[in-house]
Order: structure tokens, then C-alpha cells, then sequence
């Protein structure tokens, strides 16, 4: 399909990709200054002329950039709570893994690797202990894959939209490449008895964190994860092994793995029953609903990034689901009444974040934005109040509806409920 | 096609990989210990009885894997040299960016990202100057491509094999997702003007690090990266901003990017004459030689990876090319005289790093490891005998051959040239 570079791929200067590569639109700027010929090289910057710093044994962020952390919610030096993904100041499908998001119940533990075991038990033919080295021999797959707190954008259940930044109301989820041992390689090692249908995750830390997970689970995907972005898990990720289940809720995926015991049925541990289940309309609660459903969220512009006077601009965001591959996202600038087809990122992994991208010409109108993703399976991002009404007053896990930011004729970018 | 699982995939050990998930196989074993059932949970470790440590705004490796780090070459506080990434301690095809190679002429800049400016000038119908906040505006792209050095590997020429890691053979080459804005872009605003061929791309560090790109790469892939891995560019790696051209010998990716000049012809800086080009057996020189070859080291084991034992092993390595995709890895165990064909990673993409993987049954009788890529054009790792032959004496840059490590009976690795 070619499309007339001056047509709209939807109201509101939503504009179609190539657009961008014709020498008309460039012209309406983004915002390029007519240089000084005769100003270049006539006056060198001070980096170019004394020697700079040393190399490293280990890189860290530019002390520039300082302000691109993590923001940790609570009361330091509380053990319980999260720190979250500043989303709006990243780009592209892997998060840094210094900042990926967190979430502990009791604290990091420091986890001496080389005394440290997992344990497969239970309904097996042959009870194992793997030691990390004895896991270094396994055959490991890495993969890209998100991990996303089941309580992520829960805020945004409250009656009126918090006044906060992407990462802020979105930031508890991050994508990695993980590389670790198949899960089902360990078990089928251990020889897993046919009465087996649950399975539970024991973490070494100090709040015991303990999950059932199905066995099917087990058997597909599943990994024990050893390595994050290439290097050695972190202490705050898991060190020195975790459980992965690419598109479960974070909280299942459980760190600092100890032992997994085979059973028949699920244990209702406190860790999914008082939290992580999810309350419905007729009082019933919902119970392993662990599989994440199709979500999106632009980044820039968000609340915190203003524009800078009417010109082109580049939204971007990030999409993700528990089911599998980003099939579509759809962009709307007018608030739901049009939508234009992003385009969608080189990396777009099963249940791992893809970019979306979509060029906009912003005339200075109020303007309001919304992403809506459509997963590979079907599955399409709910209205804010089709999902309310899918769950009783106060429930807030598995929150996946659009989210929307609304451009006032300054700039100024602030969270609204258009859906 | 289907295998036996008994076949081998070549011989000296190598299995095919679905013989992973055969009971038999895995009874030889990779090393589980069988589990006392009685003593779990008996004993909690230390890490399960006080809470843990607090949430950090910005996380850092494990201390118990403070050893994970570059390889600074030459003495502190030189600002000329080299650290290497320590690739026989990473897994994946993602490199952290902590442990990005680094190559600087003269130290590491440290550069106001307000006051830095990127000009294009020259043979343009409009010169201009883009701030980095100007540049956030426009269209951006991230993809997955390696970074590497034109002098990586290059002690390979040396008459003796070198005892050294992995890391400090092959480790001048690192692979991330990079973030930009597409140059191509860039240079329609300015306007190219039709007798433009070459680009001096020069750097605002104090080497003023200048090199000539052919046009046809600028308009091709070649992009003005902002962000690594997700999070903005740190200082070794070009903060505020650098030219990323993938597949390109690593030199030419200026770093601290200041300024692009168009011209009709190459400017012979003494960046591409008395470094970067490479002395034929004629005499002559063969310099704008940029694009790198197909590519591949077993990174496991290697040297200072022992084996521990006869069992069964996975053999993990690396493998890229200048030119695209990586289509085929074959391993050897028995030093080439036969070739199994390795399963490569789901993350292969176009000038990028991808990781392969080969079971292998170690016997503990004497053998020789050996990887050999070939890429989506049919280009093929070449025999260090093939590759000495191509160049002069002592022309060390574009190594591109196979690489070869001897296992003894005890489990040592050495590094040989076999081939």
C-alpha cells in the first residue's frame, strides 16, 4: 500500500511513517538550526583540548544523566515495596538492567553462590540438588522476554488520574534477555510422576516467597534463569538463580530460587491468596490468573516531557503481552476517535516489549493520545472502563487498559481517563 | 529430518540437540546430585531468617562476581589503549554495557549535553546544527548490532598461540541495542549536494578522532545513536551522541560525534592512513576497507574454563558478520576433521551478534574445539593458514579466522592454532 505523503494516517497530525523520509515534511521541522559555516572549527570544545578520563573496569552512567534512576516508592530502608522503571527516559526494547524494576517483600538477599542449591522434590522418580556450577553445564537458551509486576498500573483504578510520569504510574515492568536452563530439561532429569500438576517455587529470601505454578508452565517455556542482558543475574534480580515464566506475573517468576517440589495440587500460599488474586463483581476471587493480558503505554511525549512549541514529533512507545508477539498498535491523537497503525520495532519477541513508533506533526491544539495494542492471539487493550467493569471496586492486579495523555496548547503533557 | 538420538552430530562427542531431552542422554549426566529429601527445609539458609538489603535507585553487579569486568590493557592512567569485554563470562548475544569494549585515543571526554552541538556541512543546500534536544524530536530506531574493533583478535597473527581468556583474544567486540536517529534523515534536511561521495565524521574528544565514510553508508543504515541498551549513551561510548555504522570496522562509529562534512573525496586523516588500513603482500595498502567479516569463538570452554570430568557439556560461542546475518555455525571437536552444525539463538539479527550452542559428550580423551561461521551472503570463516596468506607480515586488523581451543584429559583448555 503507498500512501500520499500528505495524507493523514489518522486526525490530528498523526502522520504515516515515510512521510517522514520527504523533504516536505522535514521542512516543517523538528527543529534543526542553520549552522554557521564559519562558525565550525574555529573554536574547538574545551573536551578536545586536554586529555580525557581513564578507561574502566566496569562503565556507569554518565554523571549527566544522573536523574535516570530508578524510583524506589516507600520509605527507605523499607525491605517491602518497589522500585520502578523511569519508562519515559528509556528507549528502544531492553531495559538497562540497572534499572530494571523491583519488587521484594522482605529485602535483597545476599545469596553465597557456591553453597547455594536448588532442589527439585516431590512427585519425581529421582529428587535432584543442582549446585550453580552443575547448572553451568546444562544447556541454556537466551531469550528476550518482559517481566511485569501484576500490580503495574494499578493507580490507575483510582477515580481521578494521578498527575505522574510513565515510569512512575507504568514502571513496574522491564524487559531483558535472559539466559538460562530449560526447566523442563531439570525435570525430565528428576523424572516427573503422572499424579504431578502443580509445581511449588521456594525463594531463598527472607519472606520465604512461595508460589504454585502449573506444570504445564513448567514443561513450555520455563527457565532457570542465570544471566541477565549477557552478564550474571544481580542480587536484586535473583542472584544466583530465578524462576522465568515469560508472561506469568512477575511475582511468580520467584527469585533466589531454592527448591521446587512437585505436587498435586496448588499449596494457596499467603503469597497467592492474600495478594495476586484478583476479586471479581459477583465476590468470587479470581486464583492463578498468572498469564499477563495485552498492554501499551507511550513514553514520549508523557507527563513530565512537554512539548516544545507546534512541529513534528516522534510518539513513541512500548507494547507487550502475556499471550505472545505484538501483532499491532494503534495510535490515536484525538482521543480515541481516530486511530493511525505505528510502526512496530525491529525486536518484537514472544512475550518480550516492542517499540512503537509514529510520527506526528502537533499544530498546538489540545491534543489527547492513547495507544491501544492487539497481541498475535487476538487479544485487543480494553477501555479503562471495560476493565473496571470487569472486576470488583478495589481490585487492581492485571491492569492492561489504554492509557492516555492529554497536550495542552503550552505543551504541557498531564494524565487523563479518555477511555 | 529426524536423528537417532544415539547418532552423533560429528564426531568427538558432538550430539545433536534434541537428544538433550532424550532420559538417556541425561543420565550420562551433567552433574545433579541427587537430593536428600529429609533435608529440605530443615535447614533454611541464613538469607530466609533477617530481611534484606533496601531498593537501590541504580543496581550494580553481584559482589560475588566482581571478577566479571573489562580488561584494561596497557598502564593506568594511560588515556590510549583498550579494555576488552570479558566474553567467556557472558552468555547471550547482549552485551552489558558496563562491559563494552572500550577504544579511546586520548581518554574519555566529558561533554555538556546542552552545549554540544552536531553540524552538517559541506556539500549540503543547507548546513545545520542539531542540539540533542533537537535531535530527540526527530524519527528514531533501534536495532540490535554489534560494535567491533579492527584490531580484535589481531594477536592471532603472533607465531605462538597466545594462553589468554577469550575475553583477551576476541574481546574487542560487544553487541547492544542501539537507539537514533536514521542519518539518512539528517542529511535530506541539509540537502546533499549531487557531487557529494565521501563524509569526515570527527569527534569532540581530544584526538579529534576524524575518518571518512562513504556516502552510501550514511544514506543506507547508519544512524546518530542516542541511547544504548535502553538508557542514554554513557561517557565511554560517546555521551551525548555517536555515528553508529553497523558492520563497520569499530574505529569509524566516532564516538562524541561533532560534526559530518560532506566533500567529493576522502580527507586521508590520520586515523584511516597510519591506522586502520591493511598492508597487502604486494606492497600496497588496502585502506576504506571498512566492512568487517563473518565471525565466530566458542566462548565455552575456553581458556580458564576447565572442564570438570567426562559428562556432557554445552559448547556456547558467539558468532557475527559485517556483511548481515549469520546463516550457519559449525563446531568441531577433532580439531576440523568433522563438522557438526550448531542451533543458533533466537536473536540473529542483521549485523549483530548471535549465540550458538552445541551438546557435547566429552569422553575425556584429548580434543580440539573449533567454530566456523558463515553468513547470509555464503561468506565463510576463513583458515588462520588463508587469512595469514591474504596479508602482509605483521597486518594484524580485519582477523577474521577460525579460532581453535585444545581440551587435554584433565579437563585444561589451551588455546592451538589448528587451522
Amino acid at each position: 500500500m503507498t500512501h500520499d505523503p500528505d495524507e493523514a494516517a489518522a486526525a490530528g497530525g498523526l502522520l504515516h511513517r515515510r512521510a517522514l523520509l520527504q523533504g516536505g515534511l522535514l521542512a516543517m521541522g523538528a527543529g534543526a538550526a542553520a549552522a554557521q559555516e564559519t562558525g565550525i572549527g574555529s573554536g574547538s570544545p574545551a573536551s578536545m583540548k586536554a586529555p580525557g578520563a581513564p578507561f574502566s573496569p566496569y562503565g556507569m552512567p554518565s554523571h549527566w544523566r544522573q536523574n535516570v534512576k530508578r524510583l524506589v516508592a516507600g520509605n527507605p530502608p523499607g525491605r517491602t515495596g518497589v522500585s520502578r522503571t523511569p519508562l519515559e527516559m528509556l528507549e528502544g526494547s531492553i531495559t538497562p538492567t540497572g534499572l530494571h524494576f523491583e519488587r521484594h517483600h522482605n529485602g535483597v538477599p545476599d545469596i553465597d553462590p557456591d553453597r547455594h542449591e536448588l532442589v527439585i522434590h516431590g512427585l519425581v522418580k529421582r529428587p535432584l540438588a543442582f549446585s550453580l556450577d552443575a547448572l553451568m553445564r546444562y544447556p541454556m537458551q537466551s531469550h528476550v522476554r518482559f517481566v511485569e509486576c501484576a500490580g503495574n498500573s494499578g493507580g490507575m483504578t483510582a477515580p481521578e488520574p494521578a498527575q505522574a510520569s510513565a515510569g512512575a504510574l507504568h514502571g513496574l515492568v522491564s524487559c531483558s534477555e535472559w539466559t538460562g536452563v530449560p526447566l523442563s530439561v531439570l525435570l525430565s532429569e528428576a523424572g516427573v510422576d503422572s499424579k504431578a500438576r502443580w509445581v511449588l517455587a521456594e525463594g531463598a529470601d527472607a519472606a520465604g516467597m512461595s508460589r504454585s505454578v502449573p506444570l504445564w508452565k513448567c514443561m513450555d517455556d520455563a527457565m532457570i534463569a542465570l544471566y541477565q542482558n549477557g552478564e550474571p543475574l544481580r542480587a536484586e534480580n535473583g542472584f544466583p538463580m530465578r524462576l522465568l515464566l515469560p508472561g506469568f506475573q512477575g511475582n511468580i517468576n520467584v527469585k533466589w530460587l531454592r527448591r521446587l517440589k512437585l505436587m498435586e495440587s496448588p499449596v494457596y500460599t499467603k503469597d497467592e491468596t492474600s495478594r495476586y488474586s484478583e476479586l471479581m463483581p459477583d465476590g468470587k476471587a479470581r486464583i492463578f490468573m498468572l498469564q499477563l493480558g495485552v498492554k501499551s503505554v507511550i513514553t514520549r511525549p508523557s507527563v513530565g516531557l512537554s512539548l516544545q512549541g507546534p512541529r513534528v514529533y516522534e510518539i513513541s512507545g512500548m507494547a507487550w503481552s502475556g499471550a505472545g508477539r505484538i501483532a499491532k498498535v494503534e495510535v490515536s491523537a484525538d482521543g480515541g476517535r481516530s486511530w493511525g497503525e505505528a510502526q512496530l520495532g525491529e525486536l518484537n519477541p514472544v512475550r518480550g516489549v516492542t517499540r512503537f513508533r509514529m510520527p506526528w506533526a502537533w499544530s498546538g491544539a489540545p491534543a489527547t493520545l492513547i495507544s491501544r495494542a492487539t497481541d498475535d492471539k487476538g487479544a485487543i487493550q480494553p477501555t479503562r472502563k471495560a476493565w473496571l467493569a470487569t472486576y470488583a471496586p478495589g481490585q487492581a492486579y492485571h491492569f492492561n487498559a489504554m492509557a492516555s495523555w492529554a497536550v495542552d496548547p503550552s505543551g504541557k503533557v498531564s494524565h487523563v481517563y479518555a477511555s
